[in-house]
């Protein structure tokens, strides 16, 4: 991805992540190191750096590293140096592959990123073993951050766990809702359930890049704020993919949410609609019909046809907007701001 | 249970216990009320506080409370209130209880206390889930706890977290390990395995007890050492129970941990002791027949003469002793180091 036309210096997306990977990388692997080997080999699995025999697999199923990048340029951004941050990366990196982990036992999710789900290469037992460990190790390493910042970079990680438990609660719960009627899912609930499951962690890792950097309370709670925007944006995108995603690129089969009858925002934007097309698309999904082949074929197109996919392409662009509006408002230091907008910008884009 | 003979105004381990679980009861109370409906719910539940409906079913089920009595007796040992302590207590029982929710799942137990494990009564992916609702609430607690001591007291905690998984990893990963020969299952294995997963959190609570009520290190590590002996003095008794438990008590199915072909501390007792019953105990256990009904009866036969039985009774006895020591070896408050001593007392004489 090139640089944006205003400033040809500033790199791109998966420039920055890449710098900030080769950052994180050996306390990560040390974290990982830590664990007992059986539940380290199962994090070398899900962490994409080898394959289920163990043998390492260069890159060949890491995850963008998302999290971490957005921890170190957290610190960057109130002008420390990246290096303060570190176990902040590590943290919520670990966090989140423990989250991946579960969240695939309780969806049955049997692929992750091109490869079969932990719980699918190992058991479930093992699986959930391996997110407990993560989890467990993610606290530790906080915890022992040198320095003053430790105990309220604990106290920033476990809100956010808090409410990262409670998205994943909300969102099973919504599986046992109806479509319509006074039971249906409102907005501000699926909001509420995205910012927790999604936005939580975004937000605790720009605000522990900052806590761990020294900023003053307002200038993490603006990059908390922003981070919750961004991940609300990214859950948007998330939902876009989940319906209309080329599975080459999600690594998950077509129209997976439909077939699992999820309450995304797409189909609920579509039958608040009130179309003609939001009608058939209530009756079809009230039908107890399972939705899949042409089933899920047409849910999708009326999703479309009632407006659902633009809905969901707007709240992205929405929360995009907030995301960035929140960095520009607050005092941080240019090329790490710079470097935030494009970050942003590259996440949400995948499906502008 | 009655006082000791020489000091009539001790109270039982059962006083102990009750008053114990009285004083943390509303903090605990205060955090499951802090969850999500739905994982409140199942952690209710979980504590034995109300069945699968939500309906309170008052001391039913309920756990003895050892680990929050461990805490709350560590500060009143080392000269603090007991109050200081709640915080501790709250966070080593949630812990506790986040453990038994994901150990059901792992070994597949469908009984608990005599009713359906959370898995069996919610499934699986909920109780996964209401597991890390528990875990991420005991660290926040704690990491919250007004005062000086809370980044030590996370540290503790986080410390006897890896340990527990680790144990729990050793404890999986023993049932694919054979019975005899090269790969077979040591002693100082078993040990080390049995203290992860049962005496660090024993340990931790009362070390956590003794943090927050302001102790020197010394002290703090002593009171830990106390626990993990005694850990392993209640995983020699929880073997044996899980052998020759009576189901009424225990709650669980006659021979568990034979059907299961649980690496236990008799069990490889019985096989190490080179006997005429121990050749045929090996060979039973070699044999690829499931360990069930007649089967499991004269394995059981063949542990107890192979003098399994009496090797894990002299086990839990010295760690008990141990553990004792330890304690008489501080310099503690008079009356909670009585009551710890009773306490640890009661708690082995399950099986003595």
């Amino acid at each position: 991805m090139p640089g944006t036309v205003e400033d040809v210096d500033v790199p791109s997306a998966s420039d920055v992540l890449r710098r900030c990977r080769e950052l994180v990388r050996p306390a990560l692997v040390d974290a990982v190191g830590r664990l007992h080997p059986w539940t380290g080999e199962m994090a070398a699995y899900a962490l994409g750096w080898s394959d289920t025999a163990g043998t390492p697999e260069p890159g060949g199923s890491e995850g963008k590293g998302v999290r971490q990048a957005l921890a170190l340029l957290g610190a960057e951004a109130v002008g420390a140096d990246a290096a303060c941050a570190v176990p902040g990366a590590v943290a919520v990196e670990l966090v989140h592959t423990f989250s991946l982990l579960h969240d695939d036992v309780m969806d049955a999710d049997a692929l992750r990123r091109r490869r079969p789900a932990v719980w699918k290469a190992y058991g479930t037992g093992p699986a959930v073993l391996a997110g407990d460990a993560l989890l467990a190790r993610a606290v530790t390493g906080l915890a022992g951050t040198p320095g003053d910042h430790a105990a309220a970079a604990v106290r920033r990680l476990c809100d956010a766990l808090n409410d990262l438990v409670a998205g994943q609660a909300e969102d099973l719960r919504f599986e046992h809702r109806p479509w319509d009627g006074p039971g249906a899912v409102g907005p501000e609930e699926y909001r509420s359930m995205a910012e927790g499951k999604t936005g939580a962690l975004l937000g605790c890792a720009l605000a522990l890049g900052a806590v761990l950097g020294g900023a003053p309370e307002p200038t993490v709670a603006a990059l908390d704020r922003a981070g919750r925007h961004l991940g609300l944006a990214f859950q948007a995108v998330d939902d876009i993919l989940g319906i209309w995603g080329d599975p080459a690129t999600t690594g998950k089969p077509v129209h997976a949410d439909l077939h699992r009858g999820k309450k995304t925002h797409p189909v609920l934007a579509a039958l608040a609609g009130g179309s003609r097309a939001a009608r058939e698309l209530g009756t079809l999904l009230a039908s107890s019909r399972p939705t899949d082949g042409a089933a899920a074929e047409r849910v999708a197109s009326l999703v479309e046809e009632a407006g659902g996919r633009a809905a969901t392409r707007g709240e992205a662009r929405r929360h995009l907007d907030a995301a960035r509006y929140a960095l520009r408002a607050t005092p941080l230091t240019r090329t790490a701001a710079r470097e935030l907008d494009v970050l942003f910008a590259g996440l949400a884009d995948r499906v502008m």
